[in-house]
């Protein structure tokens, strides 16, 4: 099992043969992970949110189902969470704009700029940046439609592991957010590294 | 006030000027449309079902709620709506893979075609299909998550209308879906003409 460390802050890209998996784990429990997949026989094919919560009728996927791509095709199941299942895929990913808006007066990581980095050192092209599978980001729906921005659900160590059910390109940010806003109700990101575990799959 | 009749199962651009609107009538109360949104003077940039939610805190718009693209800008804004606001975000258009998973055998026109083909008529070109604004489309959230395909809440006669912030290309699809669906619980909707209206914006 290769396993490499996610630095805070940064991105990366890692290539999954079909079958294969990669496990992501918050080692503290608080970070967020912005996940990407893309076919990288063929870009346009992307891990879709909106596909998905069509195709499972939910907001939010759980361990045992699996991640539509824009073509309606299973790419990925979810076949491991150790976490209390609070993920979303409501949200966009953070970018430039969204800190400078945000106050933030100069350089401040993203995760749009660590997709779009990633995805360049793979050699892959593709234009626009998908609308994100953040992993362990907590953000209920009431049944008014509010949504609240929560501290993780999750605890140190908990882990999401994804099967690939084609080759496909996986992207990870790990997600720079560090800064004080009105709907954090509070609280204030910690950026931390993230474990991240290619698993092979088995022959046959 | 121009005013046209979209058909049942097609689609069609129509350019606004910034200041002006676009008034978009249920006639039948049943029907769904598909809105989507491209700056023509760049076409990536675009209606985000995803940084609308963000910026908004909140799955759907509401009269008075701004409408913002993957900039991050405001371009649209929902003045009116005489609907009870039933309206979806979550859920990706129909296409030629959908009906062909629900059994279609040959040809079904879908909100994905459409939305191609009036771009490609408007000259525009951009690549991917955003994810939808589905007005009337009533597909609440309980609070585990979970979406039920329900039928539309409006009325006939009920209508939405959005002045743009900016020069905006709008493609709107009535959407073809007739087929029976475990998950629309009985239901089966019949497609029916959508009224459109463009209001010019007042000078100044």
């Amino acid at each position: 099992m290769d396993s490499v460390t996610l630095r805070a802050c940064t991105g990366s890209a890692f290539s999954l043969c079909a079958g294969s998996a990669i496990r992501i784990s918050s080692t503290s429990g608080a970070q967020v992970v912005d996940f990407w997949a893309v076919n990288p026989a063929d870009p346009d094919e992307c891990l879709s949110m909106e596909h998905t919560r069509t195709s499972l009728s939910r907001i939010t996927p759980r361990r045992g189902d699996e991640l539509f791509s824009n073509r309606r095709r299973p790419i990925l199941t979810m076949i491991e969470d150790t976490s209390p299942g609070r993920h979303d895929t409501l949200i966009a990913a953070c970018d430039p704009e969204r800190y400078r808006q945000l106050g933030v007066d100069g350089y401040h990581p993203s995760c749009a700029e660590n997709y779009r980095v990633a995805l360049a050192a793979a050699g892959v092209r593709r234009s626009g940046i998908p609308s994100p599978f953040n992993l362990f980001m907590h953000v209920p729906c009431d049944a008014d439609g509010q949504l609240r921005f929560l501290p993780t659900a999750s605890r140190p160590g908990d882990y999401i592991t994804l099967r690939a059910r084609i080759d496909v390109l996986v992207v990870l940010s790990a997600c720079p957010m560090d800064i004080d806003q009105p709907h954090f109700a509070g609280h204030r990101p910690r950026p931390s590294d993230v474990d991240v575990h290619v698993i092979p799959g088995t022959p046959g």
